[in-house]
């Protein structure tokens, strides 16, 4: 009988643990008091099951749960109610990993095209790939599609909006994308080689289908969402509906979940088809360690069954002058984002954009 | 110019906290360098403003700060990733509360329903209402309708599918409604009261619309959702699209969010269209103190501008035995949630069922 088995961090005194244990594996399968489950078959199949105890410092344990791949019923959103629905609401418990069982692997799938379908895309194949984002939210169409025009110059490889801009007045999404779309175009005219614009994609589902289609319709390839903002059911639906589009997954409001970053970013929304995953990098304004930078990294782009791997895009108060040290860092598999750092050169953003594509050419 | 007021917590030293809040807004709103923005149209209306700072214990303070109302373009998602987005990803950050301007409460319009809807439906309108679940999944339909209409026979008012209960394949869900639904309307014809059940919805998008077409098809009026595993605003899109149908939030994977819970279940599930929210009940087997459970439940039914009441539902590890001490505590405008301390009860099931209805109705 298939399961998946979800390692969870739980705080017990050592004479508690099994007990808590027990406990979890009901409240995240059957919910009820196991003496009053009459079937037999639930008992055995339904039921969550302990597979493992171990402690890992002081009052704090690495519990394994087995819990039966039938109850997510191959769903995303049933999937997450099973594994960290009502135990987000314990605060002893967090969630650390998943290993699923191979047809939840098959069926999520993870991204369509990843590192080597935005390798293609781009025709790079040796250097890590570069990114910027367009801002401030409230500019008009015009003042984005200029920005977006200069980075294009420039040749960064991927010119995303800042995930703040959705589709609010200043700047509704159709007029929007189609602008930066033709803004990429032009740019190519005069350096000969096309970049990729990422729109955001944000609202309720039939705006982002809505947004979807808009965005194919002008031959826009790949596209920014946030799958905790979205819903993680949602932004996978997405991905299985638009095989034309690839996913940049941002991670707004994946913070404060009690679940490991590296299981979440790097992990989880590489299954669900993030081709590339945007997270905090160490020493910007987050304040994720550069191991566990490192983690959701090779969480990302490490092997893992039959999954493509996704670029990592770490992020956040990022500057040209650490070009060098992020590819000495993170290797050549990369995807350098670096947004503010690049507009606050004002009038020289296009001098300073080719500095950062030059940089991360040298590499 | 429109603004929300979010009040944020957050821990940092004396000297160091009005740089921080200034950071803070800045990150919820332009989220790049304020040197490098030209217009000062954006300047002015769009960079979040630190309204207020007051001391709030050694190392905390109450931060308010207003975030232009543009900015969230009326759309939940949107608004999600301004209030608490990018600094989720802060731990020193923690959403305490927001105050909308009239727009956007009339945009997102609270509960359709609510209590009087609600209580109109059952024909009730003296005393708390009584609720259920159908459990474990892993049931076949006809064990959980059989269940059902036990419940029903008791006259318990809402009889809702476990949040565990998706589209599995012991019970899929259009088989499961239409046999849940059979259920309550053969015991209407014993009791001569006819009660609700609310089947769950949870899935991507596309199949909660299938779903909820499917329900509403057979005269079902009251669905279970959980706002946080779908994400709110595929939930809220739910509750636009469905005028006949009755929604009851449930608190799955809204735990861990660094978000005040009196915030989140009590007013924000309201704001979307809940009418009615779970959430953990004090002294059950989660940890929520008994002044938090109070005041989720005067968030969700007090006064709040022109929108609706929705009804609290205190529940988890709820047992018969404490309805006295609930209605004492909670008063008239309340919906008791028992599950697992019902079907403990085993054969004695409609008995204890009927102990609850009782015992409810003397208060």
């Amino acid at each position: 009988m298939s399961r998946l088995h979800v390692t969870y961090s739980i705080s017990a005194a050592a004479a508690d643990v099994a007990r808590r244990a027990e406990a979890l594996a009901v409240e995240q399968s059957i919910e009820m008091p196991l003496d009053a489950v009459g079937e037999r078959r639930i008992r055995d199949e339904i039921v969550g099951r302990v597979e493992s105890i171990e402690p890992d410092g002081e009052n704090r344990f690495r519990v394994v749960l087995g819990l039966a791949t039938e109850t997510t019923g191959g769903e995303v959103a049933q999937l997450i109610s099973m594994i960290f629905g009502n135990c987000s609401l314990q605060d002893d418990v967090r969630l650390e990993d998943v290993a699923f069982p191979p047809e939840l692997i098959a069926e999520f799938g993870g991204p369509r095209g990843g590192i080597a379908g935005l390798r293609a895309l781009l025709g790079v194949v040796d250097r890590p790939l570069t990114s910027t984002a367009l801002k401030p939210q409230g500019s008009s169409v015009e003042t984005l599609a200029t920005l977006c025009r200069t980075f294009a110059l420039a040749e960064i490889d991927v010119i995303k909006d800042d995930h703040g801009i959705a589709d609010q007045v200043a700047a509704p999404f159709a007029e929007r994308a189609a602008a930066c779309r033709r803004a990429v175009r032009e740019a190519a005219e005069i350096t000969g080689r096309e970049v990729l614009y990422a729109p955001s994609l944000v609202g309720p589902p039939r705006a982002l289908h809505e947004r979807a289609r808009i965005a194919c319709g002008l031959g826009i390839k790949i596209v920014l969402v946030a799958p905790m903002v979205l819903g993680a059911a949602t932004f996978h639906e997405l991905v299985d509906s638009y095989p034309d589009l690839l996913f940049l997954a941002h991670p707004a409001f994946g913070g404060a979940t009690r679940i490991s970053p590296v299981w979440l970013f790097g992990r989880f929304f590489r299954l669900l088809g993030a081709d590339a995953v945007i997270y905090p990098n160490y020493g910007g304004r987050f304040t994720y360690s550069p191991q566990v930078c490192r983690d959701i990294a090779d969480a990302a782009r490490g092997s893992w069954d039959a999954l493509r791997p996704a670029f990592p895009v770490p992020a956040g108060g990022m500057t040209v002058d650490r070009v060098a040290e992020m590819t000495e860092f993170y290797g050549r598999e990369v995807m350098l984002l670096i947004g503010g750092g690049l507009l606050s050169a004002g009038n020289a953003l296009l001098e300073r954009s080719r500095e950062f594509v030059a940089k991360v050419a040298q590499r």
